[in-house]
């Protein structure tokens, strides 16, 4: 931590804040200038956040020199974390397609739509019971009942099944029926639901909010570690910024930055990304060449009918499409479709 | 609602649409130009969501005539809804400033600083006993403890309080002890929490989103409305941007803007909405002149130790300051400290 | 500047570093950590620049300690600047009010609504005769005819007049006919036209970008200063934000926030800032309440029929109440009208 | 065109718009409903811009139907423009890579880059005589000398090259040198500089400002194409966002969209677009994939050394396993490198 004094602090000043940073065992650092003193502590960043030396009224800022996340760091755990879903490896050398419905509409209905992604190669079906939207009015998905069906299709053709929990409340639930649980982009500082996934015994799939920093990310990442669940994967599914032309702003430079600087495994989800399904395949394409491990991509068996969503979903030809596409991409980047 | 279609849509596609327009009891609209076929349907635009028509391959566009919110819209509701919270009433001619420290750390810290507040004129005290904090490692609030130290305090001063629910599991526990609830910025779209509140016999603080659309809080407020609790305070904290100099950027447009469409009290929040503690103070102002009906401000009664937010909590005689500050302001645009 | 080297650096590459921040006259530090080496270099950070260690493979960031602009910066000059305007003094006690049209459209319309602006108590006319329009079939201004017209009808009315310049090869022309020149918003980093700028000896009101930060507004009225033009003022019209249900997001925590940090008058533009007429008065008397030192309002004789901005163009009456309405508000922080 | 009235509206007042949509020759539509009274104008939307409709005060609001640009609408002119850049084709089925270093150094720096470029395959070089930077501190570019070296070196090599203007003073000079003239981001709305350049006989690369919506960069296009010059190539270089892990958000949602929308090439800049030399080379695949007709890369021969944008230009050897890793992934895409 570097600490910038105010021009008006006197030597008493600075003393008193590096004895205190010397009690937290940490190493302190006096670099007086000719504006101004600076100050530094070196050590764990953790420890240092105790001496809250942003509420100072003689300190004019602070700057952290290390990352505030440890778990989830690539330095501490040089090695690619891979998520087990069903028969798939999520993070090594295959890149995973999950398609489905964005809602549990009917039974018929997500059979149809599952078969599609199954035949075209996919290695999971996605599909909410509960949907997080933005008006009261709208579909709220079916809750519980949907959970049973996706479990149905999901047995029925072999596949495991990713859904959405909104609640600390509904986690036992969805843990029973799902392989994997998604923790939606509202929902990524939910620290509560944090702290009751990291306890169990099943993958999650934590998105990036709409107005998240990637070490915001990272940070609610870290919440899932630091409570114990290792099996964690993060998801890109495009901030919200002034652009009105697409629905969101996909931020592939997330994907290669977090490739970088975390061993968990980073999926895309282009379908919100772009919120328009005509860009859903470029930006598959460009996900794949800049290092995600996979995808996350709404399909429905007949988007103009569909409850939510319908916009950016898919038409299962354009599914097929997309992974056939994907294919010679893969490979010139040295992998291939899970 | 306007639906444009895309240059390739034939007439029969136009009739379909208009015949689904009109078996949902909407007024159906043909508007055949030179480049475009045009659509519309009249009516309740909550109904026409059925009939997801921005799934459709031939739609090119959608464009709604009418706000998406009706119980918070003031057109439904011209007259100003005032919200009891102890003795005073927000929402009225009083401007009703509540004010504590971020956190409730220990009694005797809490029992300081709401002091203070009350000396100089607060109608109510702010504290947090569940803290939704970026990192896993900082200081998460002492929960139910938290709630009971909280309540003893308003009960010694007489004060009313408002505190933070994070987790539908603790809304009877918050409800039971707070005489307001907060909803706080990252859980603003946490629909779940939001229908648990919705039944909840107390009054409800939503704060903005950081990446929240003004329209997407009145639509969050909706979902309380919808859900029978109609004792609802707005309150702008502050959105993120690209600026840093500042932690957030005060959106106040949104307050103005607020003010006119909807009947629910509007507050402000200057000091997440700044996060700085020098910027408090004449943000103060410029809320009380455009319009807010109150403020949410952190006081700390020693920020250089507050264990979070401590640059951006006031001194106590900076909030004595501000209280002395903002009485010509109110009197300037006709109203008082409540 | 602090120099966080990568925790591959070995001892030498942090020696060569060390040894290149001394050649330039700096004050170098070495403070080696447990997981990383830091370096200092203390002095200024002009010089460093040189250094370009952004650059340098070795190096994880850099972090500046002292701000990059140093003319405009109220620790060199900590008294406030006063820019004159006509008979008016701009950045004093008193506060100014600067009205008029979006465009020169004819001289009648000009005089008309330059004669409500005065009467209401206006300091200044504004209006422009070159406009920056985001569409090449939108009214692109009356260019040199439009300057006489305005210029006709300033020293009609007695009042001194503003406008903008777009281009370099008008300065001239423009600096001829106004008493102050305007940067406008889309033209705040075009480099070549403040360098022109900061020879001219006639006052600047240069008006923020839409992403720019404040940092980059303060280091393009460097420019001026640096070239030698003292006589400058600040705008704030809003940045750009997700937000839509205004134009932009004015941010007036900016306001605040520059008017601590420099002695440069700061003025505000609530017409562009919210882009919605009936916002207008409210963010108006938030300006004044947080410290600016003066509005450039849109004014129209009438604004049905005005050739851009109408949606934001105040009606006569609205101006006259808004002159009414400042001040009181003004009398409470210590302030009058101009 | 769709108007909505404000509920207040009267009969008369809706007559009134439609006799004035009607005498610009354009088709009035009245579509009365239960809550609000619509109306609506087809044709072409630029005549419609004359009426003003914004600033009426009984219109509540506006949604223009068709897009406001037309020249570089794919509509109009469906077939791919290709641009002439020395010998290649820009646009066509061949990918372009221009590479070199941010600014012109010194002759002898210039070439050792520029060798690099050729080496691996660039079909052109770029490097800046006009630097645009936020500080007046920073190296400014060497200006006319700067454009002879470049001119210099580009002869010896026989590749073309492209540089910035600022200043439409400069446009007759940097056109006898240059064989394209950008545009830079901070330009982009400079409509002074956009008519002139619409006026010369050389193509233009105009690079997307940092604020700017895809619709505005579009617009901005227009303006060329309008004045005679429909050589031109647009370029994505990333947006400002609340992002700090990168210096910008690379917007490939943009690429994709603007592919489908307009006629003219497409090339993206992952320098700027990242500003982090690590993530060039995965951002450089993912715009190869997502549709791009080319890059526009910084490289130096010794970035650490550089006089600008050190921290984001590639090292010689970056920059050859960036051409050979790209050649898959066109492959791939059926595409191959110019």
């Amino acid at each position: 931590m570097i600490i910038v004094l105010k021009r008006e602090a006197t030597q008493e000043i600075a003393d008193e804040i590096l004895s205190r940073i010397e009690q937290k065992g940490l190493k302190p650092l006096f670099m007086p200038g000719t504006e101004r003193v600076v100050l530094g502590a070196l050590g764990d960043e953790r420890v240092l956040a105790e001496l809250n030396l942003d509420g100072h009224p003689m300190v004019e800022s602070l700057k952290p020199i290390l990352s505030p996340y440890k778990l989830v760091s690539r330095e501490m755990h040089p090695h690619d974390t891979i998520v087990r879903f069903g028969k798939a490896n999520i993070g090594g050398p295959s890149f995973a397609v999950i398609g489905g419905p964005c809602a549990v509409e009917t039974e018929d209905r997500l059979r149809s739509s599952a078969s599609v992604v199954k035949a075209a190669g996919a290695i999971g079906i996605r599909a909410g019971a509960y949907k997080p939207r933005s008006s009261p009015y709208s579909f709220q998905g079916h809750g519980p009942e949907g959970l049973t069906t996706l479990r149905t299709i999901g047995d029925e053709l072999g596949l495991p099944v990713v859904t959405e929990v909104m609640d600390t409340a509904d986690v036992e639930a969805v843990a029973e029926k799902a392989d994997m649980l998604q923790v939606g982009a509202r929902n990524m500082q939910n620290f509560s639901l944090l702290k009751v996934l990291g306890k169990v015994d099943k993958p999650v799939l934590l998105k990036r909010g709409l107005a998240a920093k990637v070490e915001d990310l990272l940070l609610a990442a870290e919440y899932l570690l630091a409570a114990g669940n290792e099996q964690v994967i993060l998801c890109e599914r495009g901030i919200r910024t002034f652009e009105t032309a697409t629905r969101n702003t996909l931020d592939l430079n997330a994907v290669a930055y977090m490739k970088q600087k975390t061993h968990l495994p980073v999926m895309v989800d282009p379908s919100h990304g772009t919120g328009v399904r005509d860009l859903v395949i470029p930006m598959s394409l460009a996900a794949a060449a800049c290092g995600a491990d996979g995808l996350l991509v709404e399909v429905h068996e007949n988007p103009v009918d569909a409850w939510s969503d319908g916009a950016q979903s898919l038409y299962p030809h354009q599914f097929e499409t997309m992974m056939e596409t994907l294919k010679p991409v893969l490979a010139a980047v040295g992998r291939d479709l899970a």
